[in-house]
């Protein structure tokens, strides 16, 4: 047995504790698996006399995080810290520039800096690896980069934010609105106080962007994502999606066509029948759909301490067998340069609420619009009667393009007789 | 760019044209994710004047796939051909004893002589790799030797027979009976004339030896593996078991446990809300529990020209890459030494169904052959009446142990009033 794989961890939160655990706890398993040891042996936090429930007596540690890149007795940094800018990309731009392989589990940093940091990973050969950037402990990552890698992939999509599932499985399987039910996630630990970069569909645009580079052999283009989020997600719409046959799931997905590459994150209604309606609470999906192997559905715990160790730890034994993948799969002059499309090329089928009054005409009205606006309709579903009063519209369209259901819907909302703003979801097969 | 990895193909049928496809199809694709080009520069196959619809010129033509193994301009052998002696087993020892690298989707090989070519692979100091051989393009031999690496794995179990899958689906559908689904998947071409290998359970067995020494981290097993097929399941058992709540599956499932690692595959009663219940027709699926990880679901195509070449390239550009990994996922002297379990010691729910005669204290004679076993029974269903005719009784057992239900089983096929062998399937939780 050769000898160990010398490893510097930066952050000891829920990551880099994992990481340090696993290690730990499955030292015999990993060396056999890694054909050598793989040891922790500096570390960097911020207060090192908070107690953290593990040892850390024997380890090296720095104050200066990015002083790890500068350590001859490194072989490889992990860099568990988070977030797009700071510590964590100044780290591992040091450890790349140094010419020290590193692991991170930041989608931020990869979805924003992912493309100068590959150039520079590829300038030094290093890897760059991020397993537990997305989806947690799936090895989605490695099936796109590797298990699927002879495959043209026409598209990607999944549930990539756990925090989100949870809320919208909650919503649904109790009934209640949105604000409530993030309430609670906060109090038991399922959402950050400051939610907006999981509910706003940050943290899932970040991962779609990586999954597409990786799906479809380019740089990564955050930019290009089109992102909504579920705060517009209402128990009543969760409701009428379950009368239609649906679920309702925020997805990110990305397509490749003739024209480009599409990638949007935003609340879709899907199938009841389709295997990704069915993953709930805090469990992430990941669907590949490749031209020889078919559809590939990979689930699992997309967060938490053990599954992201899984994946972190993953990626340390590759480089203790010195396997190597380029960090898009190819090297940077093998990429593609395909365009990205923006939402406004999207077509599909939609679900449109309207909060309507009741009266005569109403119905012909907004009918009439849609008609105008090039809309057609394939149901309409109305419930409830309250002569004068406002009562739910459901209309579900046939494929329509983005534009035409922008104008219909700014069109829908001068009516006098539309109360609230049409709630929109689109519909995708799943 | 380095020079092309240069393969020889033993075996034109579905596997070995879905390669020679592939690697054409998507040449550039697989040269960029590969680092160079591969080449497929070498074939054999029966009767090489057959059309195949692809054209061969060009290509190194070998009567004997053996001689494949001596060509010195040949870098990895693909050996698709199949079955687990004759040539096949003797091309993959010729080439692995020359020092190349094989790839293959035989899985009777790998199950009955994995463990010697394996130690070959291993003398020799090259890769044996075979991510086709089981569940199709899934990546999921990838995901347990790689992407899992770090995890302990405590079980893995999976839908690993598309055509046992697809007869128990339409069995289902269509309310119809095993021999006619089986007459008509054969002549739609999901099963061979000669069905026994597929339906007796024996594929899936060969399949599951494999994934339990991956997972597990030992050498494979199969005469380890307790093996039942899907000849002995009814219309009415299918239609009791959704009555109940449940699919019935063949599942192949391993586990480890302080005393041991047992495999077995049988038809199972799963859950109707867990995943791999929903999984239907020609779709395998695979779930492995790790214990970082926690459960990890992948599903896809078992089988195919398409999903088995995607299997093939993907381990041709690891090759092609410079990416190794031993046979087992660890070098032979890490490998577990765990004890096989006999189907004898396993426990868990029964789901038992009984023609019998419908008279007074026929029920009360079963329930005392039951108590008497030791088997506690959770629910009984009993349906229709006629009397001094043969009707079904269904029992639910609480967890009983292997032992105590064949004494069960025996004694009451021996009663007077039970008319047929009772039927008898195995309650998984999924």
């Amino acid at each position: 047995m050769t000898r160990p794989l010398s490893v510097a961890l930066a952050g000891l939160g829920t990551v880099g504790g994992g990481v340090l655990t696993m290690l730990r706890t499955n030292a015999d398993l990993v060396a056999a698996r890694a054909g050598r040891p793989i040891a922790v042996t500096a570390v960097s936090a911020r207060d090192r006399g908070r107690d953290r429930g593990m040892p850390l007596a024997g380890l090296h540690w720095y104050e200066d995080p990015v002083a790890l890149a500068a350590d001859p007795g490194i072989d490889v940094v992990v860099e568990a810290m988070g977030g797009a800018e700071g510590p964590a990309r100044a780290l591992v731009q040091a450890a790349l520039a140094a010419g020290k392989p590193v692991v991170t589990a930041n989608k931020a940093l990869l979805a924003v800096h992912g493309a100068e940091l590959a150039a520079l990973a590829e300038q030094k050969g290093v890897a760059l690896a991020f397993e537990a950037a997305v989806a947690g402990g799936i090895p989605v990552i490695k099936a796109l980069r590797e298990g699927l890698a002879g495959n043209r992939i026409t598209a990607v999509a999944g549930i990539l934010n756990g925090t989100c599932n949870y809320i919208l499985t909650v919503m649904r399987e109790r009934g209640r609105e949105f604000a409530e039910v993030l309430a609670e996630a906060q109090k038991l630990g399922y959402a950050e106080a400051d939610p907006s970069f999981d509910i706003d569909g940050i943290d899932a645009a970040h991962k779609l962007a990586i999954l597409a580079a990786l799906a479809f052999g380019r740089p990564v283009a955050f930019d290009a994502v089109h992102v909504e989020g579920i705060r517009g997600v209402s128990a009543l719409d969760i409701a009428f999606a379950n009368e239609l046959g649906y679920r309702i799931k925020l997805l990110g997905l990305a397509r490749r066509t003739e024209a480009g590459i599409s990638a949007r994150v935003h609340p879709c209604m899907v199938p009841l029948a389709s295997p990704i309606a069915r993953v709930d609470g805090v469990f992430n999906a990941v669907v590949a759909e490749g031209d020889f192997v078919g559809q590939v559905i990979l689930q699992g715990r997309g967060a938490g301490a053990g599954p992201t160790a899984s994946a972190v730890v993953s990626d340390l034994i590759d480089l203790a067998r010195g396997r190597y993948t380029p960090v898009w799969g190819a090297a940077s002059g093998a990429l593609s340069n395909a365009p990205s499309l923006s939402i406004e090329t999207h077509a599909g089928a939609y679900y449109l609420r309207l909060m309507v009054v009741d009266r005569p005409g109403v119905i012909a009205d907004v009918t009439a619009v849609l008609r105008d606006a090039g809309v057609s309709l394939e149901s309409m579903l109305q419930r409830g009667r309250s002569p004068g009063e406002a009562v739910p519209v459901v209309l579900v369209t046939h494929e329509t393009g983005e534009a035409a259901m922008r104008t219909a819907l700014a069109r829908l909302d001068a009516l006098d007789a539309v109360l609230e703003h049409p709630a929109v979801i689109r519909i995708e097969p799943g």
